[in-house]
């Protein structure tokens, strides 16, 4: 076995998926769903933000779904379904993120053309995650204040493939000695300019600023030329 | 590109890792050092640990050493560093987990029979690197109270690969309504009668119960039959 051999087959996993991934592109667009892809660290709160996400995008008249992915559990999918929203868990069964094929799957459940919105939870990981593409319009990074203000230099192709960095857990920041600029610092190093927004879903704050980029950020999609 | 492709070239990868392995540890045996692997989520304190760890078996006389892993950066490297211990820093450069045949290149530059201790910091990912033995005596998977305490029914293969489970941070407890009970349970659900640890290597809680299962563990390791 050697490495030439392993990194050809891992050039051919991610062609064919860089293929299905642009046909779902296609689709979502023809529907005006609008997909946003969650990754991050285990734990770093992609759950909770999302909950209440859905929770106050549904209650502001906006249509959406989520497919939340985990190794094993529907722990995730059975906290999103309080929202009331349809959600439906994948499980990966050891594989180590989300890949396009199976949400070309999961999403033939549903009727898109009746989506405003569409959030994949990825699965809980800062490396794999990144080089696989799903489709969607807005792929947005979770980084967490008890993790370590240096991850985006240490995990830099998942920043550098974001369109949105989302600094969570941000009530705990004092507890943890948070040093915000030392965390801006580093996710601009790795992508300048990149869009920061700073939450707390457990506690509310920011959250309206992410909602609004949200919907914001929508418009501009629908109105693309 | 059929998926048996695929997991034929990975069972091929994980057989030659296993082999290699199998030599590392009769080296790591044969020169008397125990060699403890640590993995967890990117941020659950795997540095702040060892950092700590280090200097108080250095202190103790212990004769120590550690490699860590990372994609990018020798930040982790730089910060082991400071307890004075020899320290190499392993840049994986986009591959998600350490594996046997890195190990075996970076410990040629030390002599082994001069180290009590080898620690390997993994790369912070709680999926692949349980399917890569590196040859260890003792496997610690850390868990911080942030991450969620249902992190081991989501990740099952790294808590049932590893022989301890560490509840990281303990002084975050409150300010996150960690719920003790529920972690245990979820440890103990996918791997029954696992020793659970609780620590902060920050405020110093719980690291004598740490450092005296190290020395035990060791001194076992050494009489075994």
């Amino acid at each position: 076995m050697t490495q030439t051999r392993i990194v050809e087959v891992r050039a051919g996993v991610l062609k064919k998926n860089d293929e299905l991934a642009r046909g779902l592109r296609t689709r979502f667009e023809s529907a005006g769903a609008f997909v946003v892809n969650l990754v991050s660290s285990p734990g770093a709160g992609k759950t909770q933000l999302l909950e209440r996400t859905l929770g106050e995008l549904a209650a502001a008249g906006h249509r959406c779904a989520a497919l939340v992915g985990d190794l094993e559990t529907d722990n995730d999918a059975r906290r999103l379904a309080r929202s009331g929203v349809p959600v439906q868990q994948i499980n990966t069964h050891g594989r180590c993120h989300l890949e396009a094929d199976v949400i070309g799957e999961f999403v033939g459940a549903w009727d898109l053309a009746n989506l405003d919105y569409l959030f994949i939870e990825n699965v809980g990981n800062l490396v794999c995650p990144a080089s696989y593409d799903l489709g969607e319009a807005l792929r947005v990074a979770l980084l967490s204040v008890t993790e370590g203000e240096d991850k985006p230099q240490k995990y830099p192709t998942m920043f550098n493939s974001a369109d949105v960095a989302l600094i969570t857990k941000i009530d705990l920041a004092e507890a943890c000695e948070f040093d915000r600029s030392a965390a801006h610092g580093a996710i601009h190093e790795v992508r300048p300019g990149m869009t920061i927004l700073e939450v707390s879903a457990r506690r509310g704050t920011g959250m309206s600023a992410w909602l609004d980029l949200l919907v914001a950020r929508r418009d501009a999609w629908r109105n693309r030329s």
